[in-house]
């Protein structure tokens, strides 16, 4: 097995000091012709390759661009690190994906290592709140980064989606259907995807003259097991919701495994609403009615935006763009039963 | 907005050369303890993070191990990537993972990058042949690696799933159903899950005393529309598959998806199969029947696999780990339309 040639080989081949070696491989001015060409060839003959780390260094460029995510494994973020991946490859650049677990020492911990000569940039989505230490490493970080669906900071720059728009359209249209008893299962409101989904549930309810029951929108966790977990709760009560809206990307299969638990129908016993587009939705018998937006979308503008401030630096104001959803109603929903139309 | 603090801002405040702070980061011996406390007294008053690549250079320890998987959206990997994480973090090291897009260049290209300091060692599932320069590359690689899913190179240390008894168990039970028109989708033969699929396959049917027939195996990619294109195709054939196959976890939409296009029922006008538990796979309505294998014990494996090489160095022999497959029929298969049981 060939051993991989150091720069200490190259030295002793090219019969100069190491430190000359480092000044050719990073292209310093101040090497004579002969000397340069002694280690080129020197170089070549051996097949080194320099130690990326210390080019990244000396040239403060890595051409890679880091991206945080709570976990890797959620199908629907794939349109999103794929798009965005494409994009940065396009523009020479390689993408890291790391796993924070939702942590914030973790957060940090990454952020930290990224920004110190691992990566030109970041894209994250952080789960803990950005306040205090959080905030101050942000503010002091020395590399560019965008916020993916999450509105604040508000001086950060940013790109997030229209939940509350889409909740807004899904839940009326429920509401328009009949239903009264809509439990709505999404994430802690101290994030964007799920504050702006219990903003846009509060106002369709708002729009028509009626008053949400708090006891249906259980706002907690966008966790998978979380849709199975709260919807076998919610029915066994005895008043159970007659439509249930999985508020989260990777909620609605624990939601529908835990309604056909009970050998509940949809939509005859129950209507269901998902959020964002997936084969299982799609696929369903009945298909699921999805509150969607384009991933792809959410990839390139955010892979766009980042680049944009390696290339040129940082802006005076910060630039947030909001990615719009729609509401695509499907077989899923339907009047809720006879029996609920009864008033309270 | 606070600047990050620099090598010379601790060099100018503690009244030193930059490579006097250089060697105090780097805990060298020959600094005097009284320069010593004034650049750790320095370091500790302007926060200062040394550079990581710096650090790391010197230590030639990254606490992180690199992932390389052609495309990073595909669900049913999750499964692998989050274990192998949590065995990793456990160990104290972070994972990156990096889209190969499965081009050759790319492969080569994030391997050497990995392999310069930026890793300690390598997860990878390579799609192009692992022959000539790739070949090189790896046996001179200066860190340790562990394929996954590949049973070539044979000198490699490699975690890979039994997808031959499992698709000898699938089309073996489709054969004692009566199906004698079975169509496999799966990926390239020179790519083990592509060609241990097709020799399953195979044997079932030369157990059983039959010949398959050649034009109903299509194995040529493993890329999400693969399996609506050839379905589609094969649906338009004068005598199309009684039963089809996914030969590939991400490939099962497209098959559930192409039928549907046709208006065909499953399983009374066709039978399918598919490679790796979904939630598509047991919510569909009738749950599809698939060979299964567990991905958390494929990361768990290979995490531990190569954190064993990275703490005790290579050994003699390459260690190589199989994943059983389980074959959990379902009613998605049933016995073919009566028209097909005639004699061809």
């Amino acid at each position: 097995m060939a051993k991989t040639p150091t720069i200490r080989d190259v030295a002793l081949l090219a019969n100069v000091s190491i430190g000359t070696v480092s000044r050719v491989v990073n292209d310093a001015a101040d090497v004579k012709p002969q000397i340069r060409k002694a280690v080129e060839s020197a170089i070549e003959k051996l097949g080194y390759v320099p130690n990326a780390a210390a080019k990244s260094m000396r040239m403060g460029r890595t051409r890679t661009v880091g991206c945080i995510l709570r976990e890797i494994n959620i199908a629907q973020l794939g349109g999103f690190v794929s798009t965005a991946h494409n994009m940065l490859n396009e523009a020479g650049y390689a993408l890291l994906i790391a796993n924070s677990e939702g942590r914030r020492q973790r957060e940090m911990e990454l952020l930290r290592n990224f920004s110190s000569g691992q990566v030109d940039g970041v894209l994250m989505g952080p789960y803990t709140p950005i306040e205090g230490e959080f905030e101050d490493l942000l503010r002091g970080l020395p590399i560019p980064f965008v916020m993916i669906d999450r509105d604040q900071p508000s001086w950060c720059n940013a790109v997030y989606t229209d939940h509350e728009g889409g909740l807004a359209q899904a839940t009326g249209h429920l509401l328009d259907l009949g239903h009264r008893q809509i439990a709505l299962l999404t994430g802690p409101t101290r994030l964007h995807p799920g504050a702006a989904r219990v903003r846009g549930y509060e106002r369709a309810y708002r729009e028509r003259g009626l008053e949400p029951d708090p006891e249906l929108v259980v706002a907690e966790s966008f966790l998978r097991d979380q849709g199975y977990r709260v919807t076998s709760s919610m029915l066994g009560m005895s008043q159970p919701p007659t439509a249930i809206i999985a508020g989260g990307i990777d909620m609605l299969s624990g939601v529908l495994k835990a309604i056909r638990t009970r050998g509940l129908r949809i939509p005859q016993d129950i209507s269901v609403v998902g959020s964002g587009q997936s084969d299982l939705a799609d696929l369903h018998q009945p298909p699921i009615a999805v509150v969607g937006w384009d991933q792809n979308e959410v990839g390139a503008t955010a892979a766009a935006l980042l680049l944009d401030l390696i290339t040129h630096g940082k802006r005076e104001e910060p630039r947030r763009v909001i990615i719009p959803t729609t509401f695509n109603a499907q077989a899923s929903c339907m009047p809720p039963p006879a029996r609920d139309m009864t008033p309270a």
